[in-house]
């Protein structure tokens, strides 16, 4: 009888190799395959999908501590998603897990976040893809009694699999042990955004200088949103696409009368349905 | 009789505030409004949804040359259209044009795109937003005779609007001149990815080095989409939101054992509409 092999893990996440939030996750994929780290070397919080295009990327090999092999990436969490796909691996991983996120990815937030990024570029490489957060921006938050939760999620994903170009982002609210949290729930991206703010200060030579900080609105009351599932002690897991299309939008261009309307549209789904 | 008041236009880019682009689509503007010009000190490609959290931000008043305010900004297009609406501009824009790309941002290339981040992010903030781009990466490519098709767009997107949380995402093939652009096209997002090459280099302290390149692979052959648009010489136009809610996928996940599915969900236009 054949053993069956252990899937192959693809880790990373944007708050850089050294954060406690991927050291637990390793821990989480280590149950279930055989794990490969690659991560940035530095905190890379907000970097959303950039890439490095201008500088030279570099990366370093490091003590593998029981994993199949750790890298840190002087770049981006994409980066990492690219050297490691396209540069390191000698064969395409069956899951990228990508967190745990130190602080929420629900709502508008996943437009500006680095650990989605990185579960997008996955799912655009065909790999089964999820981006794990917290919300809860302290280092030092517990995260060993989410465990169990984890392997729900990361079980389902390798066993069902998740549709073509379709990545999870996945937000656990603030608890302290696993009573506090009343399950799994499937939910859209609530709506919303940022006002930010800018403190000035001046600089030693008198110039100024802006720190940008922000207050998140809401402006979303569904039920069915990550916000309220978050709210209500749940953990949000939404499945994301990257067709950015707004395709129920398009009768409002009919009126234009210098674009010529397509017949009809299709979306990225049915293209790949019909393959 | 009350004169009508000229429409407030904020004017960004991602290729940086002395590029060609932004000066054409600056002199596109200014037929239409009251401009504003808010962009990066620096080339920004590449650099998506990112923001600046960890370092302070600065700007720079510059010469604003017939325009009502000219500055460049220490950080990302998205950083950008935030000093710009919380920081510089006593009011909000009526409209946000980003551009003129020096490159292509149709297909996946959004994803990555500083040009489509900042038209994200206006329209996040409620104002109608149009990224311009053109599929030639020389920065001498000629765009005058792009005039008429952009002051088309401008024109109709000032007097019809746009719908809620929407943006435009227009990409202009090459050309020389204006006899071979066919038309403006209404298309949705084509399906496709980049392969990463790494080219190592070493560097003069015989330490490797890598500098990411790639090449655009193209999954998709439907005839309504901005690459099909681009290769028949349209313009393509491509309605855009940022729910990355995969909506139609939910079904896919109602034999997970681990989690609660919401008995109906809806999208971000429904309850946009509901309010």
């Amino acid at each position: 009888m054949l053993k069956k092999e252990r899937p192959l893990i693809l880790v990373t996440n944007d708050d850089g190799i050294h954060a406690p939030g991927i050291g637990f996750l390793i821990s989480v994929a280590s149950e279930f395959g055989d794990v490969v780290v690659i991560a940035p070397e530095q905190g890379m919080s907000g970097m959303s999908h950039a890439i490095t295009i201008k500088t030279p990327l570099r990366y370093k090999l490091l003590a593998s501590n029981g994993v199949l092999m750790m890298a840190s990436v002087n770049g981006t969490p994409v980066d990492c998603v690219k050297v490691a796909l396209r540069r390191l691996l000698q064969k395409k991983p069956d899951l990228l897990l990508s967190g745990v996120n130190h602080g929420s990815n629900a709502s508008v937030n996943t437009i500006y976040s680095g650990t989605m990024a990185a579960a997008f570029e996955g799912a655009m490489a065909g790999i089964p893809s999820v981006g794990f957060s917290l919300v809860d921006y302290d280092h030092q938050a517990p995260l060993e009694h989410l465990r169990p939760f984890l392997n729900q999620i990361v079980e389902e994903t390798i066993s069902k699999g998740l549709p073509k170009n379709v990545c999870l982002n996945v937000n656990i609210p603030i608890s302290k042990n696993a009573d506090e949290i009343k399950g799994i729930k499937l939910c859209r991206q609530a709506l919303g955004y940022w006002q930010e703010a800018f403190e000035e200060r001046l600089d030693p030579h008198k110039q100024p200088y802006f720190w940008m900080s922000g207050e998140f609105v809401c402006l979303d009351q569904g039920e069915d949103t990550d916000l309220q599932a978050l709210e209500n002690h749940y953990i949000s897991l939404v499945p994301m696409h990257f067709d950015f299309t707004a395709h129920q939008q398009f009768n409002h261009f009919t009126n234009w009368n210098t674009i010529e309307n397509q017949s009809e549209t299709t979306n990225q789904h049915e293209i790949l349905q019909k393959k």
